[in-house]
């Protein structure tokens, strides 16, 4: 069976020595998150991560869910257990508004708990997670009324959440979509349509489903302007908060789908459900897309979550496992064979990841922060900034972080040879696991368009401007200092990369904005790359002090440069045929007829 | 359900425009392969992998394997009907010495055959597949009562091959192996020991099946030089060619694994099971290998076969799916929105996939005239350089061609958005079934080492000199023709890329050996890239020709040159990173303790 190590103490370097938590203890929140608790939070996590969820990993892709003829569904064996346990903890307010219960911790403790449950099982996090995307919406803005019905039991955890949002005939294209909302007298809205690809949309896990749903009132302007929110509980709510009947909605199938096989993926049908707006009449979609904003980078951590376990359970078997000699001679001559690790080509393949997750991790943690940031800091200033930064990022870190948790998921995956391949490892569950994370949420495509066609231009490039300025100002700051070179250089080099790739868009997107569109996905990697070689570069500098200062861990603080040297010269080359790529423009894709593909 | 259309007009423009086989006459087996008669060929195997195999393909994927209590396996409903037609059909026996029944046609036939097989089902493919590798090894090294015992119903398909190789404990390094052989006293041996991985091992397609079984004879040397193949069949065979009792051999177990699930794959346990020594006593790699190479051809055919397959439903998928609008304005202004098609990105990832398979399969297919020419050409020159340039490219086609096979399984399934990850579309069957053509017949980290380690060092370096040489021909012979310049000035460049590869191998590899292997996987990738290119500079060429001469069929034409310009433009420029890859050598990934992962 498959191991998994939290990686609480690579998580405590970026909070404390990277992000300097304690930094920020005037923002609300932040006091409570002094490093020995948030030490002791990560602690208690990985427990549960690790002892309850991991265990019911490989159990649940084979078993699955199952649908019955009633349209219930029952998950794996195990999880209805690991769930109590993991809401008892108090696990499922952990970031949310204390108003209604939650802890209200900093996104940084999120999104370290979010890595560790969706590494050891990503289809059981999946069921409080879309209840987490679902709370923040409705705290958002639904009336006080509808957040104190639903967001106290939400909070606790005895009510999950979804997101109905895809239709057969659209997913991407909201403005297809024709779920209808008719306004019933007493207020609330009879709801009708179908709806799927329904993630957690039916289970055993907790007392009622919330579901948030996107529909077309009567009489509504055409296309994405005429589209509401609206709650669609599973059992009505009365008046004292106890359950009242079953609400017009049913799960009519769950998907057979490639991977998540514990986590049911629902066609919702609902038949004049009774629903509740939630904010404005036809503006739906900001609520939703603020909300998939957020949702987005915990897809984004999702991608580095797959690459991190598969990457434990590479290393393990590597580090095991006897075959062939080292090309420099036997390393183990007592024994018939020198173990995997000796090989150059499967310490390429590891090293890849690892200087993918750490990195990855940092830039993510970094965000977190920054979404906190964007709300609570003490002046418009830093809001903006950090929430111009963090609007930037999310498409990257969502399409270049899950394309790359693929990548590496497979490739650890390769580590085992033909031992991968077999279901028992698990090493394929990873992989099939990590694909969904490029698909939903926004398809990686629809990040990359967000990202040139809305996030780049977005007032008059500010974002990108002053991403420029951050990473440009950390370069002239360690200019002088020479063992900083190996990663100034190449940061530098790569930072060139992405501002040639910026004005070459500048210049041609407009004129033909097939350009941007042909540009986009090598310019989202490009950023990816120059995101992750900035996070080598400050833990290079961070370790350097460490090292010059005597500390007690030198190892830690030599493998952190030794990862990122490898980061910088073995995957940041990669710029320059990015830059050539999207360069190269739409000519070519454009020119064929549809037909003659 | 998938759609698959046999690409047979691409691969006559290979056959008859790229390779002119009319030129080849002269060889044995060539003088029948007409173009006509390839063309009816072609056609009518086209048939029974449009109509007879892909319709089974997603089913077997479904239904799987069933292994009974007394060892016996049951393939998924339809296929043992499927094969009969296909034997029926002559179809085994295609490129087999016609000796033993064989119609000893051109490889370039069998390989054609192979992609349009493994496109419509490849678990299916592979029982036939392991078949004619088998064969190839009998016929390579038993004694003529074996040959005559044996191959005729094999070629035939009455009896189906296996190849036994792996053991639990060893894979790769087969010098660990433990199956022993005891010498019997009419001449057989006894053999006893463990299989596993033994791809059709066990089925119900056949009336017996012939395991090639590497083991070694009692008081043999240690290590790789102590190993011998035998033919151990299931059921013995009397005098008259009649089946006698049942050896002593079993399916313990199938495997449960990521994909292929058509195929069984079997832990085959040997009790001391009668078995014929192929060859000489301990000589059983060097016919294992010589046929493992042309088998690694075949695996190379996969990649691009599964990438071709899925490329055929996105492309049909992004021509039928509306969603969203056209950047540069409504292209579908009367319906609700536009094809995927108007969208640079989706097309990014089409022609991706198509700029890949044409070139892919033009290199496979020029490969296979080499193998019939090493051994057939008429002078020991032309043999040699054949041979020479087949066995260099051998690993770059399995290596590239399947990492490249398994990426574009993965985009082609993501053009489908979410409706991609549910397996009703099966287009996460083609991405599970390309995966492991990356792990079998020698991972493709082996590959790597294979190139670097032993073809490129060969006979001084020999067989890269002559690849070099044929391509930079190609290159001056053009020089002056300014409308390949867009082909041949990238060509020169990737070229010049590898080149310098090469050289830094050279270089820094004696020295240091770690560097050969840490540089391995992106030199491998490097040459796939030239040689890819090169296949697209030759039919841009022969592009330009016939548009100059006025051909009939213009859009064919025009259409290979722009998908050519695509590759030249958007993929070749990955030279540039793979070079600096390689170039950073050992050290960053060789610096961690292993401890330290």
């Amino acid at each position: 069976m498959p191991i998994y190590n939290a990686p609480v103490k690579e998580m405590l370097f970026v909070l404390n020595e990277m992000l300097n938590l304690n930094k920020y203890s005037n923002l609300p929140g932040y006091a409570d998150a002094t490093p020995d608790m948030v030490e002791a939070i990560l602690e208690e996590g990985a427990k549960i991560c690790e002892n309850e969820l991991a265990p019911l990993n490989l159990s649940g892709d084979i078993e699955g869910c199952v649908r019955h003829d009633d349209g219930s569904v029952t998950t794996p064996k195990g999880f209805k257990e690991a769930y109590n346990k993991y809401k008892e903890g108090g696990w499922t307010g952990l970031s949310h508004n204390p108003k209604y219960g939650g802890q209200g911790l900093p996104h940084v403790i999120g999104f370290c708990m979010q890595e560790m449950m969706s590494s050891a099982n990503m289809a059981f996090t999946m069921y409080p997670g879309l209840s987490a995307g679902a709370m923040a919406s409705i705290d958002l803005d639904a009336s006080d009324e509808l957040k104190q019905k639903f967001l106290p039991k939400m909070v606790a955890g005895d009510w999950t959440g979804t997101m109905n949002l895809t239709e057969p005939h659209c997913g991407t294209d909201l403005g297809l979509m024709r779920t209808k909302a008719e306004p019933n007298d007493d207020g609330s809205h009879a709801i009708t349509g179908t709806k799927i690809f329904i993630s957690a949309g039916e289970h055993d896990l907790a007392d009622n489903i919330i579901h948030l749903v996107l529909a077309r009132i009567t009489g509504a302007p055409e296309g994405v302007k005429g589209i509401s929110l609206f709650i669609v509980p599973k059992y009505l709510v009365n008046e004292d908060g106890s359950l009242g009947e079953h609400n017009k909605l049913i799960c009519g199938s769950i998907e057979e789908k490639m991977g998540i096989h514990a986590n049911s993926t629902c066609t919702m049908n609902f038949d004049g459900a009774t629903g509740y707006l939630v904010g404005t009449e036809h503006k739906g979609l900001r609520a939703m897309f603020t909300m998939m904003n957020h949702a987005r980078t915990g897809v984004a951590v999702q991608g580095y979550a797959q690459s991190e376990v598969s990457y434990q359970n590479a290393v393990a078997y590597a580090n095991d496992r006897i075959q062939g000699r080292s090309l420099t001679g036997a390393k183990n001559p007592d024994k018939a064979a020198d173990t995997l690790m000796v090989h150059p080509d499967v310490r390429r393949m590891l090293m890849n990841a690892k200087s993918f997750n750490e990195a990855a991790r940092a830039a993510s943690l970094w965000c977190a922060l920054l979404i906190d940031l964007s709300s609570k800091a003490e002046t418009e200033e830093e809001r903006q900034w950090a929430d111009d930064i963090v609007g930037l990022l999310t498409p990257v870190m969502k399409g270049v972080f899950t394309d790359r948790g693929y990548e590496f998921a497979t490739t650890n995956q390769q580590v085992f040879g033909g031992h991968g391949y077999i279901s028992e490892h698990g090493m394929g569950q990873f992989v099939r696991d990590a694909r969904i994370a490029q698909i939903y949420e926004g398809a990686n495509g629809i990040q990359a368009l967000d990202l040139v066609g809305r996030k780049l231009p977005a007032n008059g490039g500010r974002a990108i401007q002053a991403l420029f300025k951050h990473i440009g100002s950390f370069i002239s700051d360690n200019k002088d200092n020479e063992k900083m070179t190996p990663f100034t250089g190449p940061l530098s080099a790569a930072l060139t990369d992405l501002q040639g790739g910026t004005m070459w868009l500048m210049q041609n997107a407009m004129q033909n904005p097939d350009h941007a569109g042909a540009a986009s996905t090598p310019y989202m990697h490009l950023m990816g790359h120059v995101l992750l070689a900035f996070q080598w570069a400050q833990m290079a500098k961070i370790s350097l002090e460490q090292l010059d200062a005597g500390t007690t861990d030198p190892t830690f603080y030599e493998n952190k440069i030794i990862t990122g040297r490898f980061y910088m010269r073995h995957r940041l080359p990669e710029t320059k045929a990015l830059l050539a790529e999207l360069q190269a423009g739409a000519d070519d894709m454009m020119a064929l007829d549809a037909a003659n593909f």
